[in-house]
């Protein structure tokens, strides 16, 4: 195998790194991994905030293009890779809508109860603003999932991969999802797809990671 | 006048509505506001939700198109007005980029920390973090505007008036904005030009808006 095009850099407690490692596993991209040490400043480096201003992981690089912020990433990997990006421009901007809505109320709900609760023992009142957001945010997915199995049109997309990254470590935020029925049936569909991983078997140290199997859609015609 | 082609659905004391109201007063563009009475619980009616199943303002509807979500709206309005988007791929990228972030941890902060202030009665635990977390994005900003006029490239785009909007807002979030001097002079800049107010001239009920003056950037030569 040669060089993977894709390079992320990225930390394995991340649900955002994942969000991104999740698209390429699911389409089957191989991608060099670069570990960076959150816990001990290594976002806050110069080397590191010349390729990112906002000291943040994921970063994504690909060819002379340097791509910041998981939803952004999220479009143009798929974009690029020519998937999970929606059918049409209406699609497309459901999806961006979604994305939006999802990392200010949804992710941001679970991931700032995560992290106050795990990382950095936030006072006890904002982990549980946070985990009321989260939940307020589970009922409105709930509703929305009462007919359909994705979050935009008839098949995954990066709406679901940007929505769903978190959930899994939904617990370490001190969240019980089991009595959102529907939610669980959506995130069961999509760890059900080939090639999906959990986010605890995100690489630990720089690595190649290569794809374990190729999801590809019913509708696809190119298997 | 004609019926304007854009319709807003918002309320005055809204920063996100009001990014794009800003949006539509630099372009000159004429919009019909439909005032939603969010704290009378309108957002949670049957027929707005059908509108906007997040049940959040605003919304923008444009001939059979509903978009939700302000930086989706910003983007729309500036792909469709032709103006404020970027001037390439990569500006169009960093846009995104900055407007993902911004959302995240600059709007948010402002936006969360004068809610639970104003309105909400949030825990004073909880005011703290959102000011705290607006307080440091403002340091980033402060940082990136060392050398530059604006957040992306070099004139006004959507990424300045997304993350403007609360700005104007912050003393209402208990922030004193005034040590951030080179924040100071990018939203003077921005309060400068042509037909740009305040949000404290946003609509109070229904009406017809009409643009003021109409800001022509210096390489326009459609003057």
């Amino acid at each position: 195998m040669g060089n993977p095009e894709y390079r992320l850099y990225g930390h394995f407690e991340s649900g955002n790194v994942y969000k991104a490692a999740l698209l390429l596993a699911l389409a089957g991209k191989a991608y060099e991994f670069r570990h960076v040490d959150i816990f001990a400043g290594a976002t806050k480096a110069d080397d590191f905030t010349a390729l990112n201003p906002f000291q943040e992981i994921p970063v994504l690089v690909h060819g002379s293009s340097t791509i910041t912020q998981s939803d952004v990433i999220l479009r143009y990997l798929a974009d690029d890779i020519g998937r999970f990006g929606g059918k049409d421009a209406g699609e497309r901007r459901r999806i961006q809508e979604w994305m939006a809505w999802t990392s200010n109320k949804f992710t941001n709900g679970i991931a700032s109860a995560r992290f106050g609760t795990r990382f950095a023992g936030f006072d006890p009142a904002v982990i549980t603003f946070f985990q009321k957001r989260a939940e307020a945010a589970f009922d409105l997915v709930e509703r929305h999932l009462a007919d359909r199995e994705w979050l935009v049109g008839d098949s995954p997309t990066i709406a679901d991969f940007s929505a769903a990254g978190y959930i899994f470590l939904a617990d370490e935020a001190g969240l019980d999802t089991s009595p959102w029925r529907r939610m669980h049936a959506w995130i069961e569909r999509l760890s059900l797809l080939p090639g999906w991983h959990h986010p605890d078997k995100m690489p630990r140290k720089d690595a190649i990671v290569a794809p374990t199997a190729v999801f590809n859609a019913p509708d696809d015609d190119d298997v």
